[in-house]
Parts: C-alpha cells; sequence; structure tokens
C-alpha cells in the first residue's frame, strides 16, 4: 500500500488543495482516496500479461526463467498477450472517439430533415468545405440541406465495410498514404477496424505481436482520420468553426451568485442546447427570481467543456481530476454529463449537496442518476428542462457549505485550423518559414487528461513551459488546456517565457505561444495541420519537426490518440507507463522499432523535464534530415 | 495449485487418451498441462472484478463489508466492472462471427464481380430466398449474378450504421421484435453494436449494470440474427445447403496410407478449396507417387470441419481439445488454418513431426507459421500450393513416430432447416404437433466447445444422453459434435437411447435423436428454426418449449451465443460459471432477473445430470403455459 499523499503531493493548484481540504472536513471521498485503496496495483495487470479473452483461463504470465507460467492454457505467451491486452485497449479508445463522431453525424442528418430544432448549420462554408472533399456533388452551390444530407450520408459511408480507405486520410502524404497501404495500416471503415481488431483478438486468431499492433494503430487511425475528424468537422459545421476567443479557467469561474450548471463530458450536441436554454431571457430571470442575482453560469469539464469554450467562450472550471471538486464547492446546482470521462463517483458526490445529476445520453449511464435522455428532436425542449431543474436546485443551495476558492484566470482560446492559417494569411507559408529558420523550432502537440499516478498537473505544466523555453510553439487540447491556462500560458502575454525566437513570432501575431485547438476529438485538427504542413513541404509527416506529448494520460482514448499520431509520424511522448512492459518484444517495439515502420515512436518518461529533452532530441534530428 | 489429473481424468475417449500417453512419452506439452500451470486462477479475474479499461487503475473490487478495495478508483464498483468485462466478453464474440460473415460477404461479392475462380453459386435457390427476404430486386427471376451483388450489397448494409434494425431480425416473432424495440435491444447495424459496446465500457460511459447487460444483448442478437446468420446463409447460397449426409469422427479418420490434411478455424471459404484442390486427380497422383498409396485425406477440426461435413461428408478428427491430439499422432501432413479457436501451441507441436503449419488468414497469425494469404482471387492457386505441400511433407513422415488409435465412427449430419423441414414435408406443422402430442418433449441445442476446466466431452455427452432419455430432440452445433459422434448418438440407431415418443419419431424418419446442424455460426439455424416454429404457433420464442445448453464452453463467442438465445426467449444452461460471479447483481439478473426482461434466464450448473433436469424443468413449465 502506498504512503498516504498529502493535499499538496495530489495537485500543484491552490484551487484544488483549498477544496481537497474541505473534502476532507466534510468527509468526502475523492479519487485520491480510492487510488491509495487501490494501491500497489496487480503486477500481472500492470504489466499487461492478464489474459481474460477466454474461460480455459484466466491466465497470467509470468515470463521469468524460473516461472512455471510462462504461456496461457491456449500456449500463448507474454508478447501475444500484452498486444492483444493493448490493442483492446485502443480499440476502447477509437470506438469512444467515433461513436461520438457517428452522433454528430446523426445529429447533422436530423437538422437536414428538420428534425432538430434549435440546430442549424452555423458554418456553411465549412460544410460545403467537407461537402466538397467527400465528394459531394454540388458542393459549393447545392442548396445547403441537401448538401448536409449528402455530407451525413458520406459520412456513415466512412464507418461501413466497403470502403478500402478513409476519405479523410486523402488529406495525408501521398507518401504517408502508400506508406499506410503497403503496411495494410490504411483505415477502411472505422467500425470495421474495431470489429476486426475484437475478432484477432480473440482466442486462436492473432497471435503476432507485430501483426497485432499494425492492426491496432489500423484502428487508432480509423479514429484519427475518421471519426474524430468526422467529430471536428461536423460540430465545427453544426456549431461554428472555433476563431480566436478570450475566456477563463480555474473553479473561481463558478459564481456565488448564479444558477451554477456544470456540463461535463464530449459531445456539443448537449451542451451547446444546455447553453441556448440557459441564455434564455425568461430562464435568467426565473434564475433571478429565486435568488441568484447573477442569473445562470454555464461552465465546462472535460472536453465539452474545451467545445463550449473553444466556440463560445465559456469558461471551464476544470479538468479531469477537478471534476469532484468542482461539486465539493457546494456551489453546483446541476452537473449535465453525456460520455466518457464521467466519474461515476460524481453522482454520490452530487447527493451531498443540493447538486442534480443528470445524465443524457443511453451511452452513459449512472446507479442514482437523473436521467433525461437527449436527442436532436427533444434536445431544445429537455434541455429548458434541465435548466429549470438547476434553477429549483438554487432554492436548496446552503451557502455555509459552499467555497470557491481562488480567483478565474484568463486565457486565449478558438485556434482552429482555419484561425491559425487565418492568422498567418491563409497559407503555411509563414509559420514554414518560421520553422525553417530556426524562430520556431518545432510544434508539438500536449494532450491528454489527468491521472492520480501524477501529482495533477504537474507534469502537463512542466512539459509545456520546458518546451517553448526551447522554442517549441504548442498545441494543447483535452485536459493539459486547463492545466496550461491555469499556468497563465494561454494569453499572449506567455510569451515571455518563450525562447526568443517563438516570443518573437508570438509577439508580432499577438498570440499565445500555446494554442488551444480544442477537445481530444480536436487532436484531428492537429492531424489536419501536420498534413497541410507536410503536404506545403513536400516532405511526409515523419519528416516534420513535430511531436506529442501525454503528460499524464489516463484513458484508452488517450492510447489511441498516441498511436494514430505515432502511426501518422508523429513521435509520441508518454509520461504515464502503459501496460505493456511485460513484454520485452512489445515494448521494444513501441519505443523504438515503429521508427523503421513508420518513421516514429513512442518515447515512455515519466519526468517532464526528461522528457522535454528527449523530444527536442527527435526534434533536433528531424531538423537536420531536413537540412534546416 | 491444482493435483495434476492423470490422462484419464482429462478426457472421456480412447483416442485422447492413447495420444496423451503419447504426448506425455514423446515430452510434449499439451492444453491439460497449460491449465495446471495457470491453476488456481486469479480470484479477482474469475470474479469479473478485475478493472483494466484505464490507467488510473488497473483495480480490483472485493466487495466484502471489511474490504477497503470496494470501488475503483474512477468510483465504479463490482456491478459496474463486472457488467463491463461480460460486455466486452460478449463484443469479443459477437465481433468473431460477424466479421467471419463479412468474409462470406466479400467472397460472394467476388463470385458476383467473377473475381473468385473456383467458387460459384452453388444453390441458387438458397440465394434468391435470401435475396428476396432482402428486398433484393427481381430476387427471383433476375440474373443470379446481379442477384448475387445486390445481396452482398443488401448484406454490407447490415453492417452500417444506418439502420433501425437487422433484416433477419425481421424473422422472429413480431412480439419479440416489438420486446426488443421497448428494450432498446433491437440491434442496430452489426458493427455499430459492437463499437458502442466498446464506447460504453470506456472509464465514465455506461456504469448501470442492467443498461450494460441490455447492450451486451442487442451486441449479441447482431450476432445472432445478423453476422452468424449471414454467415450461415451465404455459406450455404456458396457451398450449398447442407441436407442429410454420412461421415465419420474420431482421430482414427486420420490413416497412415495418405497424405493427411487437417483444416482447422471457421471459415469455409478456405476449407472448401483446401478440399477442392485435395480432390484434383494431379495432386492425388502426385500423392501416391512419393508413397501415401491412400492419396489425399482432408480431415477437418473445429467448426470449419463442421462444415466440411455438413456439406461435403468429410470427416472430423477432434474438437476444440482434440486439436493438439491430432497433431501428436504424427500422421498428419499439414494442418491450414484461418481463425479462431486456433491454439497457438499448435505451431510448436507441429514443428515436432512433418506437420506444416499453414495459416491463410491476415486475421489469424502465429509467430512461427508458414503464412499463405488465401482470398477469393487467389484460393484455388495458392490451396493447390498448400496441398503441395502437404505432399511434400509426406516425404518427412517417420512411421514410427505416427499411432492412430481408435476406430472411425458413424454419423449422419447435413440437418439444416430446410433439411429438416424438407424431412417433415416442407412445413414444421409434423414437429409441432409431435411436440403438441408429447412425443417430443421440447427441442434442446447442445452447442458450444471443450474446456480443460471440465474432463473433455464428459459433460458434452452426460447431458445430451439425459436429455434425448427426456424426450427431448437435441440439435447439435460446433464441438459439441464430436463428442455425440463418438458417443455413437448422431445416428438412426441412436433412437434407442431415447424416451419412447422421441424414439418412436426418430424411428418412423429414420433420423437421429440428435440432429447436427453446423458450426458455431450455424446456431443462428437453431434461432431461425424457433422463430419458424413460434411463428408457425402464433407465440413468440420465449412460449416454446426450448432450451439450450453449453456443457463446456470456453470461448468469448459462447457467451455472444448465450446471450442471443437469452435474448432471444431461449434458457441457456451454462456447464463452465462465467465470470459474473463478483456481482451479486449482475449474477441475479444473469439467472433469473432476464426472466422478467426476456423471458428467458441462464442457468447455471456444472453437473449434467442436474443441468439436464433444470432445462427439463423449465420445459415443463412452458408446456404447462402452452396448455399442452
Amino acid at each position: 500500500m502506498s504512503q498516504e499523499k498529502t493535499i499538496d503531493q495530489k495537485s500543484i493548484w491552490e484551487d484544488a488543495r483549498a477544496i481537497l481540504a474541505k473534502a476532507e472536513r466534510e468527509g468526502i471521498e475523492t479519487v485520491w482516496d480510492r487510488y491509495e485503496t487501490q494501491t500497489p496495483h496487480c503486477t500481472f495487470c500492470e504489466l499487461g500479461t492478464t489474459c481474460r479473452n477466454c474461460m480455459m483461463g484466466p491466465c497470467r504470465i509470468n515470463a521469468n526463467p524460473n516461472s512455471k507460467m510462462k504461456k496461457g492454457v491456449c500456449g500463448a505467451n507474454e508478447d501475444t498477450i500484452v498486444a492483444r491486452n493493448f490493442a483492446r485497449f485502443v480499440a476502447g479508445g477509437s470506438s469512444s472517439h467515433s461513436d461520438h463522431g457517428r452522433d454528430l453525424i446523426n445529429t447533422l442528418s436530423a437538422i437536414a430533415d428538420g428534425n432538430a430544432p434549435g440546430y442549424a448549420i452555423k458554418d456553411e462554408a465549412k460544410l460545403r468545405a467537407v461537402a466538397k472533399e467527400l465528394g459531394v456533388h454540388d458542393a459549393n452551390t447545392g442548396d445547403v440541406t441537401k448538401v448536409a444530407k449528402e455530407v451525413a450520408e458520406r459520412c456513415y459511408e466512412q464507418f461501413g465495410s466497403k470502403l478500402d480507405h478513409l476519405t479523410f486520410a486523402e488529406r495525408a502524404p501521398q507518401a504517408r498514404q502508400d506508406l499506410w497501404n503497403s503496411l495494410k495500416m490504411m483505415p477502411r471503415g472505422i467500425d470495421r477496424e474495431v470489429v476486426e481488431m475484437m475478432h484477432r483478438t480473440h482466442m486462436g486468431c492473432d497471435n503476432d505481436p507485430v501483426s497485432l499492433l499494425i492492426q491496432a494503430a489500423r484502428c487508432a487511425l480509423a479514429d484519427g482520420w475518421g471519426g474524430s475528424m468526422i467529430g471536428t468537422e461536423l460540430s465545427d459545421a453544426i456549431f461554428g468553426t472555433p476563431s480566436p476567443i478570450t475566456s477563463q479557467v480555474d473553479l473561481a469561474v463558478l459564481k456565488a451568485d448564479c444558477v451554477n450548471i456544470m456540463v461535463h463530458g464530449h459531445n456539443p450536441v448537449v451542451s451547446e442546447m444546455v447553453l441556448a436554454a440557459a441564455r434564455e431571457p425568461e430562464l435568467v430571470e426565473r434564475a433571478k427570481s429565486v435568488g441568484a442575482s447573477g442569473g445562470i453560469n454555464v461552465v465546462g469539464l472535460c472536453c465539452t467543456g474545451n467545445e463550449l469554450m473553444m466556440r463560445q467562450g465559456i469558461p471551464m472550471a476544470g479538468n479531469h481530476l477537478m471534476t469532484e471538486l468542482a461539486l465539493i464547492t457546494g456551489a453546483v446546482e446541476a452537473i449535465v454529463v453525456d460520455y466518457q470521462c464521467i466519474m461515476p463517483s460524481l453522482v454520490h458526490i452530487a447527493s451531498c449537496y443540493q447538486t442534480q445529476f443528470i445524465s443524457t445520453s443511453p451511452k452513459g449511464r449512472f446507479p442514482g442518476e437523473i436521467h433525461k435522455e437527449v436527442t436532436p428532436a427533444n434536445a431544445q425542449a429537455v434541455c429548458r428542462e434541465i435548466v429549470e431543474m438547476a434553477i429549483e436546485a438554487f432554492t436548496k443551495r446552503d451557502p455555509n457549505r459552499v467555497e470557491i476558492p481562488g480567483e478565474p484566470v484568463s486565457i486565449m482560446t478558438g485556434f482552429s485550423n482555419e484561425a491559425i492559417l487565418g492568422a498567418l494569411g491563409g497559407t503555411p507559408e509563414p509559420l514554414l518559414d518560421a520553422i525553417k529558420s530556426g524562430a520556431i523550432k518545432g510544434a508539438v502537440g500536449v494532450v491528454g487528461c489527468n491521472n492520480p499516478r501524477v501529482q495533477h498537473d504537474s507534469s502537463n505544466v512542466a512539459i509545456v513551459k520546458e518546451l517553448i523555453a526551447k522554442g517549441m510553439l504548442v498545441l494543447v487540447t483535452g485536459c493539459v488546456t486547463n492545466a496550461v491556462g491555469k499556468a497563465g500560458l494561454l494569453v499572449p502575454e506567455a510569451a515571455q517565457y518563450a525562447a526568443p525566437g517563438l516570443r518573437a513570432v508570438c509577439e508580432s501575431l499577438g498570440i499565445p505561444p500555446v494554442l488551444h485547438v480544442g477537445s481530444c476529438v480536436d487532436n484531428s485538427r492537429i492531424l489536419s495541420l501536420c498534413a497541410a504542413l507536410a503536404n506545403a513541404l513536400g516532405v511526409d509527416i515523419s519528416d516534420l519537426p513535430v511531436a506529442a506529448s501525454a503528460p499524464e494520460w489516463y484513458s484508452e482514448k488517450a492510447a489511441a490518440i498516441g498511436l494514430y499520431a505515432v502511426a501518422s509520424g508523429v513521435p509520441v511522448h508518454l509520461g504515464v507507463v502503459p501496460n505493456i512492459t511485460g513484454s520485452a518484444l512489445v515494448t521494444e517495439v513501441a519505443t523504438s522499432g515503429l521508427n523503421d515502420v513508420v518513421g516514429a515512436s513512442f518515447i515512455v518518461e515519466p519526468d517532464p523535464v526528461a522528457a522535454a529533452e528527449k523530444i527536442e532530441a527527435v526534434i533536433d534530428v528531424r531538423r537536420a534530415k531536413l537540412g534546416i
């Protein structure tokens, strides 16, 4: 059993520490408490050598020379088992992003059918651009409703069984596409790749660790260039393509004089409509009439928070490890969730206060929830009802139990690729020139989650600081956004922490050295940007001075993201060691062997300073190869 | 650690025992040896309370009152974790069957395109019947190639994202369809249900055990009424719908004077073409010229063996736990595998003899294999090459190491629904009359695998003997086929072991009391038959005096089969306890609560005699309710 961590060891943030102290006072269990009871973890599971894929087992492999447990009952060794487990882990992540993407198609289709009151095509130009790419007839001039319907049809086809490649994969440089084809790594239908992955990992199918990892990469690529990219592009078409805008982060974005509604999860189809309802003057008045003089305050958590912040400037209360703490402020009237990364513990914590825990998706259910299923057809009405429930809950708030620590921190957000390229005059050339000149040494996407294995946000912040000091332009998504936002790195003034060349570029453009590009599905924006840069340079993505890092990742989705990035030619740092070390072969392939196959591999390094150095070293090699 | 089992405790069969003794003499490790080294299993994994779905864990739940490990790091309890694990287990099985079904569509499509030399539409009537059901225009009279292409298109659509229900689900009684719709259990696209299942089991999505089990059932139904049914129907169209034919089982179907080629796996697309090549006179002559005076002998293992036996009368050497032993006879020149249930240990065993281990699918890879990828386009040529390799291997056979024990046992096979109804004059009425009169008490599908947890085939045989003695008509598929075949129950003479009424029916029709209806995907035949009987009676499947049993199951596919049967209204006995007992709630739902939801549930009972009694009791209740 691990030694109990002090509050200061749990998080680097004052807002978190204040509420952790409140949790202790009020006797409320948090994720750190449960982490402690679950430590030490099962060694076999941590090594990745446990197999539960059939009923001859469960089996456990101990590959030590003296062990009797060198093979599973079927004969699979540690390499097969570790690769199978990692492959299924990736399939879980790929499925989550892609099924989220499917919900955006359903919404677009419903809009086109006139069955989605309150939703609209906010960015018709984006819709038409996507339509053109998908081969929709009359994409530029056709009736927008018809174009939307056709886009939905084409997007559904991307999930099917008949494609030999995903249309958006054509964004990648030809050399990358050729490589994927030659490796049988080119993603076909999105769903098909998941199902084939699950099939291959059934007992007595694919036992070759390399073959399994290649299919895992194909499954991950189907996420990155498929499900996630569809999620991003259609969200932009429906809710608007983000452009630079300011907002705030920190628990202090909760307001004592407001009905506070928190949206949590991933799908903007729900959170956008909650926000729309919360802006209705009648409901604002009703909130005031029950004593919330400030009206209604919608704040975000997690990735649906990123979506709202990017497009609507809605502030974010916190990231993954802040979700419980946000409720423990006692200031939240409703937490409205869709799916992914929503700790079921939130239901119990909500019940300790006036907080209504409201689930909205059949895919995200929680014992103890209030369930209000939101569909494109009923969203407007149901989200109004949800806001009414929050207003009602305000009347039950106990002001003596409310504590909102700290101060909001300002940030700049909204850096879609369109916005980034727009700021550069519409082409990637200025960015490429800055990279070629060395003013910008490279670009690094820092993405992912929090994990109680790591002091909350310590690595997320430290690595980004190190990278900008080394002259790397950093792009952030997901839970890293809050970390760097609270650290004051998402404002133009943060250019002062950047290396001189990067600082000069940022100051001339008035942008931060760390650009917020969205939610975790929006990592697809980084893929698209890499593809655009590589195509402009006439090289492959694996030639670019780029990298990615997931300092505090925890989820299956992060594993899928990491693998699609590597398979796309982007080296990926992982700050948390994946459960693959029980196989020397799989570990070697992941951290080195993949270089010879896809031109990139994983860098596993828990220390953020050392990690930044390793990332820099990889980028230096790439710069040298490019002769820049 | 378990006590080492004696050879007699390992299997009930003389052929198995003889070869187990040979294995000991020759120092060859078998599945039973590895089972012993893996025993005792991890308690948490056996209870189903281990969670590895994110990197905050791995977690383990101990729900005992004094335990500190009552929740995972995210807050999930044992109910959520057990349900998630079982759901993913089912998703693995559903994926395997369905991805197999997809390969049949690919083959049919290639045949229609003229890109599958050697393949044909052997049963045009079946193709047209399926086409009509799928809504193909001109199904009855259109050009067969065009109809085949259209059928392929419609089948691909069944895997997609746009359906609100699977077409073949319309075979089920309307009451059952209505129930599925009301429960949100109606399967939509096949792949979609798997992907949604994987999504829901990601951290922070579906935490409600009942909701998870309902989606698991939907995912399983997408297998039974989707992927598997497509696999069965298209295999019939391409390779012919089975009709009664005799064959043999036992290791003794291997022949000392022949080049012995074993096909193992599931997909007839490979095994049918191996058989076709082995029948080529030129290759037969070549076999004789190297000393194999008997020529070439193709024998089956596992489900592709069932497929060949049903349609071609090819004998089967054994079931799941016989696969290693078949190679240890020393008499096998080549084992040709596709995917599923192929123990990777076979590669090593093959290397101890002249045996060539040849894999044929990118989804089934084995370190140490010889890989010859078979596609519809190249199958004819590659399978010829494979047979040539087997002939060459014969020259390296060491006759001193060959031991073929026992004698072949005759069986009757080929009982497709068309054949069963055909034998009854084309309608289900005579069968229904026999059931109503009590001559036949009920019908029980006994299906599934072997598992070294159970003395090989002991339960498979015992339960079938008990059931026919109680007047149940038994339908068998998969690995149970070999068990009951070797026990002499697949011949008309076995009617002597049946209760008088059943005996009289069998004797009048000249059929065995145990009908072999195919491979594991062919459990879909049992669904279709149940649907036809229910529709003829004007009742739901859950009203029929039917049940299923998987006495020695081991695979994820068996879990999917069990769950789709239950969700279709068929009570299912499991002789091996699934890894769900760590949740009292999930266990209760599975073994009882489901009755109130879908009209059937699981019966978990390791003892075959007690199991038969419990099955009889369920059927008695149903008979009473029907007033028969």
